[in-house]
């Protein structure tokens, strides 16, 4: 049985091989990039007609399809992640961790923003003294229950 | 000496007294309610005019207007993050953190987005299936040495 | 300023002196055991008219409705809990997680059980070899975004 | 010799290839879909006459009996589990365990329940505002023993 | 309000004051030496009569009763214990672990030894080489589920 | 060079072939089921002799015999156990640990139960209510050196 | 697909066969051999004509090249590494880091050392007592973002 | 009895009060800016000469000349740093630990960068794009025993 | 009741105001340097006429004599030490432990060096190039028991 | 390319065909046995010429040479031990760490013993109550530095 970390190779080696791009793999399946990258690399499930559209833009096996439309275990390390690229996520959630807290209670009530019902966008934002990286969530708000 | 926990809950008590929320410090002081939150909580330091205007909004001992200016120990705990309001951004920073490594290399090169040269937001996103929140990032690009 | 601890430890007195149970307080509320209770130790927050009760039920000072009403920050060890009556939960948690979320899968689709818009409840259930334990979880069920 | 997990293997492959779900295995065995799915993942044993019916149903190598047979080695990560299927019931016991512990000793004594002589089931709650996921456990009552 | 380590702190200064023994204390009581250790230093609940005749007999105030009486919580640390005394029954169990389950299958089929139903003396055995340390445990044989 | 796991497989597999238990190979040895299982999966050394009758009962390669009464190197996970059956030993040393050490020191004097010079059985226990198993170890007193 | 680690042994038998030194390849590719040396073993990317220059060198396989020049990701063990080499090196990190922050903070405000933009020598240094290794290390000052 | 901790305090209190910066007192002391902080925040030991230098100069009480000259005890937190300042040499320490090693090994021989017979300088490099931290550390190579 | 902690204490503040070395003060208790620190801090218990001798040598109060006297709980870190002192044992213990092991069984067989009949000295080596320290230890050969 | 722990596994099987001891073959050598085994294991590196002589002595391939002479990574677990024969090491140094630092301080002054420049000796101590066993370490004081 075909993995999705099998089929995340395939997509790594038909990708170099064809020379796309994330953002230009994404556009033909008429999805982000965001959300594009992490099915492909297996921590989101395709919608089945976008599973078949990348099999079909890829030449990857047709068994890639049911993989790909799979719900994934979504396993990812516990330790503090040492790629300083992404550590630095990792320093602003735990120095801005009980920012946001107060932010969205003072904001919304005692609740939480949802991180399934859930979106984010990276992009580049021009700047005279050197450009920036512009990340975006935006995830539904959740009241806690009273009963 | 007064240290910046000692300030922080002064803060907290005045805040409560006066009936007033972070959003409208942020306003009063002209900074934003994240930066504005997190140094009043003493993970940011205030320059001295702000300080100095916050002591006096508050009612604060002039002693406090040092300690806010001081630059901070970043402490924050290193195990995960137990309140779920919190969690959910950990959960956000390991399901997608490879995928934001992947996009910002993909268009900017070998590098990282600073978490000192950064800001943030968090905003109410009306929606009709459920408000959203809305939190948006945006951090200097800085490319990897070679030498 | 007075805290959630400070807040449940006077509940414990009180509620020990005049010889009252969770259940008899959770009628008196018209809520459920489980909040009660865990609203009472700190973990969930009560609306402003069941803290104000509360409040009068027991005999607390004023002070103590706001701090029951405030959103809390549930913070719990991360270890294995040693308690054997609470260990006996994890325990149930780490064998059949995966099950749990297999049969999710099959019933709903790609998603989880919200432990947010959740409740619960703790019964007894009379059985000839010995009375029986009964918990019981419901939990509104979230699908993943695709976006 | 055939491990456990060389067996779960062949099942999930066997199932697929048949269209079966748990639910479906489970009923025709005569057994909860909980308990079908984690014995067949390895978690518990099968009865020798129902490790037979699922061998059959399934078509699976007569070696593979003995093996649902056996007494399962219960070895599962105790990090905290990063699916956010499964990490929402570890938010819970963490957030809800003293509480679980309060309400037994209350309704009980001094004991706990039972995660040995224990059974669950996962069902689907109609809801106007959202389906959503019933889990119902149940365990006897064990009392400490004074000796 | 007294908890469990005040009073297990008053029953060591009066057992010292008073010249008695564990075992002493447990004859009084008709309880064994373990339980009544652990019962004093908290890990274990006293009935009520037992707890009203400790208390006479060490002239302890009477709200000790209430807290010996009371369900515990059994914290105990999760680090390997460094004390050599009880580092090596950690070292038993680590190596004999695997050892202990097999002959429990052997004979008694898919389950455990009870740690609540349970029970544990330690006594001295006299041997011409030196005398040695016998601890016997007993605990009910608890059956797998089938559900 | 074959290693202690290699010999441990294959006494495994050669004992289900001949359908032999652990106490029936231990009375054949003329040693204990507690010495002979644990020799076995390579966490004590059998003497030359009891290597030799073991290898010629289950017809092993005659190198296993070299293997069998080497020194072992005990390695055991030093996380909390998972599997129920051996976990509630850890809970029983880490509630009961402090009483053990307690209660040898009253009788003994400064000093510990050696788990070098130590034996152990495990053995069903006849009872009304549910059979019971009975664990027993002995171990060398050992007094600490004054020097 | 080639790894960075697989291209990692390549250069180090390579240069073992050629009996080149760190040095003598960081000369002629013209960078330094700090630099040289992270680049091969997979913790930098080469600029591109780097990267050629070092596979026409030591005569890898063209496809060396992408893998050389690709971003790296910057994985390493987060437990105190034992080597005596590397851990005076987190010694000194661990006594002095608090002195670090505090005169770069005397010195240029409330800001770090970059790590990214950042360079790094280990030199001989002769002395009369016995040589000594020198490190000396050039990051950019960055001062923390008021907004 | 005065401990290293109570004589930071003193120092950092009367700094503040005289307007004193570390490199001041560093030279008024004939001593480096890095030697005389990490003496003073407890983490070296002051010769005694200096020791009653530092004393008269801030005014300290006689105490804590000894407390000063005394051997400390070089505790630090063994989990990665959060504070950023400090966490990037110790991703700097993770990223080029086995380069340090390397290059000692190609230019010394099999030894090591001794962490005690050791010194370290911070000083501000001017720099068109900005300033940089430029950290220089030598120490005494020791090459391993062979007996 | 006086803890061990607190009759350390008194040792420490005691022994600076009289001038003693514990070299001193073993040699008046006809005691080992090593043996005397040890159970000064409470990690070894002194005879009750050492104890007695100890007292009156130093003046303290006539209960710590029975402090002194007591069986300790030899808690230690198990975290890796900082201290560069301490820490360069536990490198000699994470090289050299199998090497030490194998040594000890070429040598006496399959057992261990007692921790328990244990002793230690350490003592001052003259050297040309620069004085030693030596560091001996003698503890009794342990065989496992066969039964 | 042949690793360290390739050729420690030729050694093992070479000694146990050839029946040799590590006091033998140490001898042969003309080094000590304790570094005759760690440098056979990987932990340390063999001169040039001892090198060769091993080689020699057990038949090894050339290659062998320069992999024993080669500088080594030592890289040991950081958790506790669990073989009970390298733990009562690990105890040693947790009970007694404090000892030793107190015992160099008083006799060398503010320093440490080397790990670096350092031997150790493993030797059988006969005893009428039974034999023991010698461990002698000798390591170069080094002093702090002062600059």
């Amino acid at each position: 049985m075909m993995t999705k970390d099998d089929v995340a190779l395939l997509i790594l080696t038909a990708k170099k091989a064809a020379g796309l791009t994330w953002t230009g793999i994404a556009e033909t399946l008429g999805l982000s990039p965001v959300f594009t990258h992490s099915a492909c690399v297996g921590m989101n499930a395709f919608p089945q007609a976008k599973a078949e559209a990348l099999v079909a833009l890829l030449g990857l096996p047709d068994e890639a399809v049911g993989v790909l439309a799979q719900s994934p275990d979504k396993v990812f390390a516990q330790t503090v992640p040492t790629d300083p690229c992404i550590y630095r996520f990792y320093e602003i959630v735990g120095v801005y961790g009980p920012t946001l807290k107060a932010l969205i209670h003072e904001e919304f009530g005692d609740g939480i923003m949802s991180a399934i019902d859930f979106e984010m966008s990276v992009t580049r934002q021009a700047h005279p003294k050197g450009d920036r990286v512009k990340v975006e969530m935006s995830g539904k708000y959740l009241q806690y229950n009273v009963w």
